[in-house]
């Protein structure tokens, strides 16, 4: 189960920029001033390099929330009760919750995948819970998340599920999150990847009030001191400050970059998996779109580094994958355009033949 | 068929602000922690209150192109031939435009209205060419753009527009433009009713080079010159420097707005209508949403004029009324989410009874 993470590294090539270059040339012949689609075809240009082929398409778009919950939640850094988490898996497996309706929206799939969740969730598909490593992660402000093997198990997990994905014919992958707590371990490896300082990258959550502020920020200094010695070692890394769940999205975002599939992440969760995937080699940024911009501060931090510029900005701070969602339709809207647009060619043969 | 614009002013009312404080109980009463979809959450507010019911809904958007050629391109202020404003007309109706094809990924139809191209299109729909007032404007830098009864004709089509796309059934309208050379009456409109400098409303259109940058700037000054006296006429003032599209757009705003139907405008041509719109009565901005940010400077500046903030921005410098069609999908999920999401208590309903 251990995972080779330079052997990973390897198999995580880079897009195709020959083929970029095809599609600006194939862009810039449609119907409309050169550029003027803006970031449109910007994208339509990422996309082709990334599925090497020219036109894009976008016609299977996965959603997988990964659930847990964390043991610093009892450390009082939360506007709500771990109960929550539970209760939102199963708001998923009903179809629900925000993420549900959203996906339904742009026609995108949701799965679950419970990696951590502080309740036996005997009541919900077995394929929800089939990759559940324990029950909640630890308290990270005073010991690890995840003992190595657990850090393993959930991280090969991950990769697992990205090879389903993406064998079910997955165009694209969006890596959700829900666990009460989950943005206290995102803080930490933000703060300890990034080099900000904890007080930079510690936000407001799911909307929690100063005294809570300030217990949140004591906790991602502890857990950061126990974390940065760990940095060359990303599994350890993992185990000490991240839970089941950050460690599952680690591996998927790093497997979806090897099977040359376009993650688009989510907030300032799949931020910091996609920063500890990035140190398995930089690479796996290449694959990754930011879709949204949360107001975390820690977002900003991670995407800074990660080198990438959100597609929307509405103030979104839910999770779950909402925000990447309301970016799937503009990557629609730039393979729309790719394939479906009259070339300048084909609008002007008129004015050649003085027919105006 | 001289509009009267005092009448249609009393006609235009607010939308209804108690249903937005309805809107907003119900939204803090989802599944999620209160606020957490941003602005998602402001515009589903703003939908209910404009349509005047809980839940909002959206399942009949209409853009309308409103087509015209200007004189002013003969003094040389854009990058394309005239010729080309004929030519995407056609395409428009063929269906193989940018607007055509985000319009198709949204569900929205496209009308197109010729109201002043400076070609005959015998080849066309009749409806296409049913109001067009005239070929091409005149060029507003040494003469009116139309007469007043020109401008009143094209103003009131604008009216009868519409009324049609109301009586139709849409819950939400699109104006989008094209007509080569448009962007300079947009800006002498823009300068003359923010106060802003020449030069910080003239930008580079379809994107032309510093020489025919100079010759733009040089053109809105001297059409604003000629505008300025007139801002206490609005027919005049359209007659002086708009041209018939955009004296037809800003009926069509105003009217849209007196039928309670909320405008999603595009870029920097519709802005400029919905500023003469908004001298009508302040109230049709309240009708108004700004769907894009366009590069063109003239669009922050009408925009901070009308109170308005773009949904998205993508750089996008089209027209055609492709950057609002971008914003649809957020606005459909605004409505998707107040329709269809699962309650706080649907979700609690577990934890009380101790099942978690």
């Amino acid at each position: 189960m251990t995972p080779d993470l330079d052997e990973l590294a390897r198999r995580v090539r880079l897009p195709e920029t020959d083929l970029a270059k095809l599609a600006r040339e194939r862009l810039a012949g449609l119907a409309k001033p050169v550029g003027a689609l803006g970031r449109l075809e910007e994208l339509a240009e990422w996309l082709t390099a990334a599925q090497g082929t020219w036109p894009p398409h976008l016609d299977n778009v996965r959603v997988v929330v990964f659930a847990g919950d964390h043991g610093i939640a009892k450390a009082g850094v939360s506007a709500y009760p771990a109960e929550i988490t539970a209760l939102m898996v199963r708001t998923f497996v009903s179809g629900g919750a925000a993420v549900n309706v959203l996906a339904r929206q742009v026609g995108a799939s949701v799965r679950v995948a419970d990696l951590a969740v502080d309740a036996d969730l005997g009541d919900v598909p077995p394929e929800v819970i089939r990759h559940k490593v324990r029950r909640a992660s630890g308290r990270i402000d005073v010991e690890n998340a995840l003992t190595l093997d657990e850090a393993e198990a959930a991280f090969t997990a991950g990769m697992t599920i990205a090879d389903e994905e993406v064998d079910a014919g997955a165009d694209l992958v969006i890596p959700g999150d829900m666990g009460i707590g989950n943005t206290t371990p995102s803080a930490v490896l933000t703060t300890v990847l990034t080099n900000k300082d904890v007080a930079s990258v510690v936000g407001r959550g799911t909307g929690i009030d100063d005294d809570t502020w300030m217990r949140k920020a004591a906790a991602v200094r502890d857990a950061a001191r126990r974390a940065r010695p760990l940095t060359g070692d990303l599994i350890a890394l993992l185990a000490a400050v991240a839970g089941a769940d950050i460690a599952a999205m680690t591996g998927f975002i790093a497997q979806a970059a090897a099977r040359r599939t376009p993650v688009l992440l989510d907030g300032v969760v799949s931020a910091a998996a996609a920063l500890v995937a990035q140190r398995i080699t930089y690479r796996v940024g290449r694959w990754c779109l930011a879709g949204h911009r949360s107001p975390e501060p820690a977002h900003d931090a991670a995407l800074g580094r990660l080198g990438l510029t959100p597609i929307v900005d509405f103030g979104m701070r839910l999770g779950e994958g909402t925000g990447a969602l309301l970016a799937v339709p503009v990557l629609q809207a730039a393979t729309a355009i790719s394939n479906e647009m009259a070339t300048l060619a084909e609008v002007t043969g008129d004015l050649e033949t003085g027919q105006v």
